[in-house]
């Protein structure tokens, strides 16, 4: 069989189609060691996957036949679904002696999902309990929750040959080490020396004079997404993670970022159509209906209210039935153009390119932009509007309406993701809801408003 | 001054407010001196940052008074605007004495957005210009554009101690080292050894006996997005990237994957509202009008064609103009429900949890919900229709037309993006538009065709 890393990314995908068939045969053939052996032949990444596309039944026979260290690896990168489903099936003691081979950060993540009647009864079973329940108390979106707690560290006064004697001496399994933590003795970062500089250097140089005292790092609190972006801003491998005191705790790798980015990648782009992050395509009917239908109900609820909206206008439309040829495009374009608005704001603030300071400049040249366009897209839509009706009363208040939807868009595009920030609601999840929502009742209110005021002038 | 370590990111925002405000004053009193050496004192990536947000003529004033290598430095986190104009106003010397400076990969990102007839006096001037002409050659979104050129190899029958002589003596300056690559003497990958492994190995054992040789790899030319996605799938910190003979010619890190990433997500973020990946919401407004109207216009015509479709029905709307009232509701609820589908689906093909084996599972599992919630949303929005109207043909109408359409648009949702990735048209950016456009003009003619056939029936 090719190995994971030769294969290319399709054959990669055909293997494990292959694979999710033999497993399922050889576990419904009830050959479990087999189906084990030819499992642990994958990647613990590849393991998941495959496992994650079994049936739920295939899936935790063969898991419950795996050993301890087995199920610990491919837990650290199964999707919390599946995995929340499999430990619910596991007693506690079995569910502790796996969770003792997972670091600590992977376990506070699993123990935490349990109910709570088993939270104690697992906790008490681990030996690194305590830590597992500092990491516990940390809210789920900052860097203590994602950071790698074995750090390595070494202190300032030892020479380069002493740490090497250490390192060969404790064979530390800290993953890889990429950088040296420099610390004092009680544990306070006081350096970092790169492993370049460390196996390069002389051996009798002590590590205070090879270190850089000015290390960029995180605090244990720091949320998630900044620390992502500081991460990539500096362009670095892992940072390392400090205490208030400025003790050392752990270090947030790059690669840790890259899931941290992608789930909340995932969570914002779900959320803005009103699903849960672990909503799967996958995931039956009638579930899909349970998690799916509030947020559509919803949605249809302000719909009403939109009809409710129109059918005031019920008698202005039964005089002149064009403007109901109109009324779509003329919210739907305030829309369009607010989006547009609201799309480099959201961006702009989530990537800090606007800096408070920034705001009104923005806004009003969002301004200049919507009082331009407005006109011009004003004009195009009036013009279409007399070419079908030959009314210029009609085209006129097509004008009107449409310009001041634009304008009123953009400039809403702007202010809403600035307000819904300070009120500290995340501007990427709401903003396009309001946004559209309030371009449609507008621009309905201008174009049926418009025309009713002046079909009742008589004029 | 507080370090750029020690500082909280609120901290951080606040001196780099004063930073440029330091840096005008000083430029515009001309003591370019005190600005060089204020703005050294902070890292790179925040000198980038700093000179992004001032105004363009301090910015290239301050810059061509940098010396090459720290404009080189400062070059490397710029943002593609900036830098392309900055790098205009550099004579072609200047540049290839800066270029010497970067890393290849950004010698050729940089190269590659000159004007034609700069691209071979600048590229003639540049000692590795073959390494450059070489990148400048592959497509813009693989990972041999964005790697590190510079990777460390070593020979499989060298002992530990010899490796570490060699890297003593040669001081190799790519970066951290966290990873040592064995080559043969083709410079063929054969093998990885951990640093943690190098350090800790007895000095006399030969690195083929502590090499792993299943190496998970990336080719020159795989897919920039395919290749963030194995990092993160597999959790490293790098990847060695080889040709197609399998020699070793750089290593993809996890940091330059958040790069790609943020950059992917802007994009696309940016293209399902018309934006180019350089828009920026500083950009002067008559830019702004130049780089966004044609999307906005493409959308306007699309609107028209809307209401184009609502004017063959004029003479049904005056009939029964409450008809109006439900168009709103109908078309776009449709699009709600569509997108949810759109949305679970476009996420599940690129996080290849949706593999093609699964599509016609995933279709019929959404047009199953689709079945049910359509007939739930027509009859909620019709006891609407009778409840206003007591018209119980015109509910009938709307109950037809609402969950007709919502039935189609879950379909559509699960189709739109599987078809768009055969015809290698990415999902992500056109799923939603292409959807809430049929939705939109699907659920009007289903209610006002739907109405109109009624009312000619004459029942």
């Amino acid at each position: 069989m090719a190995s994971s890393a030769t294969r290319s990314l399709q054959e990669n995908e055909e293997l494990l189609y292959l694979l999710r068939d033999e497993l399922t045969t050889f576990v419904e053939q009830d050959e479990m060691e087999l189906a084990a052996a030819r499992i642990e032949l994958f990647h613990p990444a590849d393991q998941a996957d495959a496992l994650e596309a079994l049936p739920e039944s295939i899936r935790d026979r063969l898991l419950s036949h795996l050993g301890d260290e087995d199920i610990a690896e491919i837990l650290d990168f199964l999707e919390d679904e599946p995995r929340t489903r499999f430990v619910s099936r596991l007693d506690n003691a079995k569910l502790a002696r796996i969770l003792v081979c997972v670091d600590e950060v992977v376990a506070a993540d699993i123990v935490e999902q349990l109910p709570d009647e088993r939270v104690n009864p697992v906790l008490s079973q681990l030996a690194n309990r305590e830590e597992v329940s500092e990491l516990l108390s940390l809210p789920e979106d900052v860097v203590g929750r994602w950071m790698s707690p074995d750090v390595l560290s070494l202190q300032a006064d030892w020479t380069v040959e002493e740490a090497f004697t250490y390192l060969r001496r404790e064979k530390p399994d800290s993953g890889e080490h990429f950088y040296l933590y420099i610390v004092d003795e009680e544990n306070i970062l006081q350096g970092v020396v790169s492993i370049r500089n460390f196996i390069t250097a002389d051996p009798q140089v002590p590590l205070r004079d090879i270190m850089v005292t000015d290390v960029i790092r995180l605090d244990i609190t720091t949320d998630q997404e900044q620390a992502a972006e500081r991460i990539r801003h500096y362009g670095l491998l892992a940072l390392p993670v400090v205490e208030e005191n400025g003790e050392l705790v752990g270090l947030l790798r790059a690669d840790e970022v890259l899931n941290v980015q992608v789930e909340e990648a995932t969570e914002d782009i779900y959320l803005q159509v009103g699903l849960q992050s672990d909503a799967s395509p996958f995931s039956p009917v009638m579930q899909a209906i349970k998690v799916r239908v509030p947020w559509l109900i919803i949605n249809l609820v302000i719909g009403f209210f939109s009809a409710f909206i129109v059918s005031l206008f019920e008698s202005t439309i039964a005089k002149a039935a064009l403007l109901a040829s109109f009324m779509p495009i003329i919210a739907g374009h305030g829309g369009n153009a607010g989006s547009q608005t609201s799309t480099l704001v959201v961006r702009g603030l989530a990537l800090n390119e606007i800096g408070r300071r920034d705001v009104v400049t923005v806004m009003r040249k969002e301004a200049s932009f919507g009082l331009l366009y407005g006109l011009l897209a004003g004009a195009l839509t009036s013009g279409l509007a007399y070419w079908m009706s030959h009314d210029r009363n009609l085209s006129g208040i097509v004008f009107l309406a449409m310009s001041g939807n634009v304008m009123l868009a953009t400039l809403g595009g702007s202010m809403i993701p600035v307000l819904l920030k300070r009120m500290n609601v995340d501007p990427a999840l709401a903003s396009t809801v309001w946004l559209t929502t309030l371009t449609d009742w507008i621009g309905f209110l201008l174009l049926l408003g418009l025309a009713s005021l002046y079909l009742k002038s008589g004029l």
